[in-house]
């Protein structure tokens, strides 16, 4: 790393954790915490991630979004493959400090490796409009984005599919 | 359940998940999926929450946030203590089905049990103006909101506080 290293506080009470300007965040047993990225242009949710300690320090020190990548298990510089780097604009946290808000521009536009803008490019009927649409129970998930942004063959060739089933 | 209960696939290839039709969500070995609120209006993150399946059903079926909590281990109807619900005005899942986007309507304004309408009323600055402002690598955490909506010792009583540290 570069530069001064960010620095946690230690979790000592809930009024300092909740009220106070410490900077305590909480890791989960994996020690990873969880990330919301969100477009800071059209507010649009663009995916959910995690982090460990050194790419929150990472993502704090240098404004770009480093992620960990619980599929590949490494350090995941957002972009450092597909070009697509996020520019952290804001970076919050939550209450209890154990999630990160991550309002962020992209360059290119895309943050979803299936080739769309957004991760969440289908919706589920909710309420009076499930009750219209389902038969016997079963869903059809309808697309709110129906245009590709990139081809996700040309841009990361063979690597493995980083979903799991 | 009121109602017909909302059926999920089966997960069966990446393509199904990624690119089809089918709602096959994916819990995690707890049993939970992680979820993302925003307030459909502003865009805001308000919070991030975890449901099961009986979460995820009702939610889907009422057109109402239900949520599991963790630090309670009981499903958990948004509102049904502080009168704060979240009605639903779009649900979306993510490219491999581990994570659920709410857009909704809180009635009243607010999300976060410490009182300000987002969980997320704290920033840390990152990148040149953490260099500028980080004293030995330790940060000050700046408020974004400073008003609180609801004073939470009143609708919350004595209840038990859901931060751990």
């Amino acid at each position: 790393m570069t530069g001064t290293p960010v620095r946690f506080e230690a979790r000592k009470t809930i009024e300092q954790v909740e009220e106070g300007s410490d900077l305590a965040p909480k890791f989960d047993d994996r020690g990873l915490i969880t990330v919301v990225t969100t477009d800071a242009e059209s507010g649009e949710l663009l995916m959910q991630g995690y982090m460990n300690t050194e790419a929150l320090q990472l993502t704090i020190s240098t404004g770009e979004a480093h992620y960990y990548s619980r599929s590949r298990q490494v350090l995941w510089h957002k972009g450092a493959t597909s070009g697509l780097v996020q520019t952290v604009r804001e970076l919050r946290v939550d209450d209890d400090q154990d999630c990160i808000w991550l309002r962020v521009d992209v360059s290119g536009g895309a943050s979803c490796h299936v080739g769309y803008r957004s991760c969440f490019y289908r919706k589920v009927p909710v309420g009076t409009d499930f009750k219209d649409k389902q038969a016997g129970g079963q869903i059809e998930l309808e697309w709110t984005d129906t245009e590709k942004v990139f081809d996700s063959e040309e841009v990361y060739g063979d690597a493995p599919n980083p979903t799991i089933l």
